[in-house]
């Protein structure tokens, strides 16, 4: 897909309501070669890693786990984590979640798994 | 500095208690060779543009408008604008305006402005 580039401001709420299924991350802007993505979460993803890039998580509305092999990150409203290059991270979140995802172009939303959550790359709302 | 890899959450309404300057940047986290940074803006910001690199603002509390040479835009709360590439741009903010900037890390917050406003850069809270 060609570069978008709006004339206007992008209102996160007004995105997020276009929009119900989970684990689905649908972009909304692009700036260089980064997305920003949102995403609902509801449930438990599967474990998996991006080899060759940090990925952030920003929580709009609700709270979400993300679990690591040697701790726990728990995310509420207005906060961010950077999931490191390569670390193995599996999100979670007990009821739904909205989520604002930065990462580069291109990125699979199940990274290296194997899995039936791997959703439609590039997809915008 | 080197890479900061936190173990926790970051809290942006947390952070942003921490200062209170105006147009002075402050970085609270990277994302591969990408910064987050937070800033309160009041007043009117230099014209200016990055010439290497868009730059996205998403404005946390508050309302701001970015100028643009041929339009204007408005900003209100969880509002995002990328600013395209060497696109020329002055922020402006009539009441204090709490905003997330994403950007490659070593942007001038002033890009190619001769200006007093110019922030010291890599300023970490």
């Amino acid at each position: 897909m060609t570069k978008v580039i709006t004339n206007k401001s992008i209102n996160l709420m007004e995105k997020l309501s276009l929009f119900s299924e989970h684990w689905s991350p649908k972009v909304i802007a692009e700036m260089n070669d980064y997305q920003f993505k949102l995403v609902k979460l509801k449930g438990e993803f599967t474990w998996h890693k991006h080899e060759h890039t940090d990925e952030t998580f920003l929580v709009l509305k609700g709270e979400m786990t993300i679990l690591l092999r040697d701790k726990t990150i728990k995310l509420c409203e207005n906060e961010l984590y950077v999931v490191p290059k390569g670390v193995e991270h599996k999100p979670v979140a007990e009821q739904e979640c909205q989520v604002l995802i930065i990462e580069p172009k291109g990125v699979i939303n199940t990274g290296d798994a194997d899995s039936e959550l791997t959703a439609d790359n590039d997809v915008w709302i």
